[in-house]
């Protein structure tokens, strides 16, 4: 069964309506009694427009594992919490004015309100997490947060180092953007019962969709224009964030080109010439088509791992979802 | 059996020593191949010669229900990692260079670092908390984590308030202290596989050291010596927090006393002569004392919790342990 996007539109929809109600729920309960702005700061970061792309694939994988039930959207809800909260540590660590097309919490509130606020959801979340799924969904869940830490580190470790490999690129992404969205995945396939098979096949599903998504995510940051993505472009490279367009470009180059771009990514990347040359070298380098076809791979290596649900009748719609999905992310443009 | 202050310390120093063990088994398991300017960062942060007073409420709880081994040491250690992390991040909060008489995380290495590794430290505590106490255990703690950060913003929230209440006051320290020691004391006791009876107990009793221990914290801010606390005193009244010696005062003040204090805090506090001013009205209107007298009640509450353990010899010497480390709570100069 295929989905179209129309289909897939409105599931995701539906899903981050009742995601929504779950975390108004949630938070009502857990807050009732809080300090206001507390509350306020939550809120503000949690309802601020997200597709809810997390949940999405933590209920869809435990619908294709058969349960959808009321608590499954408390569940999904924890994945928000965590995304959210990392969102909001690392806007206070980039000095992030723009997140989304809207200020964030950070420059809203203050670095105190945005660190604090970001713990409380992070506790909330590893707490729905571990009630819900027990401790092999904590170990799951845990070990992505570690690893987005870990990736954070290593990131900033190779900033600006223009030897940066390959390897280093998919180790870091897959640690920053791949292992919740897996974790995601997996948490939804663990929370319906499912069999080691099963819970593994959507966990590769999910990290092959949230490498991918993180490929597209860097070549925005080159191609993106900011009314859409709501972001300001250009900051990976102003950053000294070696991604996979200017990697594989470099890899690419002749000695000569490879000497040039050197040079621009170890001096003032903040000229906006220098932005616009190193954009030229990858341009004609070919790194911006290579790096959307390793997306477009990633894909194809997710869709694989969902071949075990394919003598599922039962599954098969949920499935469809998960397939167009991938679709999605390959031509978003924001 | 009464336990005098040599046994207490060599138990305190003995506990340490095999939490110290646990975590960095712990650690180095963990974080075998993650980049190594986090582990150091982790490492830095951990072993800065705390006393490990959580996990000896853990570790000590779990024996007075008659369970002790080899894991109750690395949910003990889970304890440290929490009160850890929240460290940090308060550190990044207040901008404080120094802690424990030593550079924080952030000034050492950097917003990111402290914030990051907090993070870590956040995550892997609760992993913990969940493998070794259950559903039950993640509960009581996460709620412990929430109840800081609420108590965080209520505190800010009142800064700079003459009018904020000993109600106020004793809210902020229960949610900011109290909380987390009253749970490492419930986790011992849920990781022994306690009662409710026991396991309440034991959490009251930790919830009264835990205030006792931060109003004496509030005490030293006024009255301590920096050579002996490690951290810059007079933070309190400089940043507008009204803590108990303050209120008390206030409250036993005549309405002119009080209109000059008013104008003390609300003016500018950074001066020495208004720091030296409002600490003699403190001490000329009892406010020291006064506060010192409701750390003694405190603690007098929280020994009758442990009366319940009075007719199992078995908890006997770990009872007493319990008893002598409130006394060291009152008399501690730093």
């Amino acid at each position: 069964m295929t989905t179209d996007s129309t289909g897939l539109k409105t599931a995701v929809a539906e899903v981050a309506a009742r995601v929504e109600n779950a975390m108004r729920k949630d938070l009502a309960g857990r807050l009732a009694g809080s300090d206001p702005l507390l509350r306020e700061v939550v809120e503000y970061s949690l309802f601020s427009g997200g597709k809810r792309i997390r949940p999405f694939l933590c209920v869809l994988s435990a619908r294709c594992c058969g349960r959808d039930d009321a608590d499954l959207y408390t569940l999904a809800a924890a994945l928000e919490y965590l995304h959210t909260a990392t969102l909001m540590h690392d806007d206070v660590v980039d000095h992030a004015p723009l997140r989304r097309g809207r200020e964030t919490a950070v420059q809203r509130y203050s670095l105190e309100d945005a660190i604090l606020a970001g713990d409380w959801l992070h506790a909330r979340s590893l707490y729905l997490v571990g009630k819900f799924t027990g401790a092999e969904g904590l170990d799951v869940f845990c070990s992505a947060t570690e690893g987005m830490v870990n990736g954070e580190f290593v990131q900033k470790r190779l900033c600006g180092d223009y030897r940066a490999s390959e390897e280093d690129y998919f180790a870091v992404i897959t640690q920053k953007t791949g292992n919740l969205i897996a974790s995601s995945c997996a948490l939804g396939a663990l929370y319906a019962g499912a069999d080691r098979a099963r819970v593994q096949a959507l966990q590769r599903y999910g990290e092959g969709v949230g490498i991918a998504f993180q490929i597209v995510d860097d070549l925005l940051d080159y191609t993106g224009r900011q009314a859409l993505t709501g972001k300001e472009t250009g900051n990976d490279f102003q950053e000294g964030k070696l991604t996979l367009p200017l990697i594989r470009a470099l890899a690419a180059a002749s000695p000569a080109e490879q000497e040039e771009m050197k040079k621009l990514i170890e001096g003032d990347r903040t000229r906006p010439e220098a932005r616009a040359a190193i954009q030229a070298f990858i341009e004609s380098l070919g790194g911006f088509q290579s790096a959307a076809q390793s997306a477009q791979h990633c894909v194809t290596e997710a869709l694989g791992k969902l071949a075990l649900f394919s003598a599922d009748p039962a599954a098969s719609p949920h499935v469809g979802l998960l397939q167009a999905l991938t679709g999605y992310i390959l031509v978003r443009k924001k």
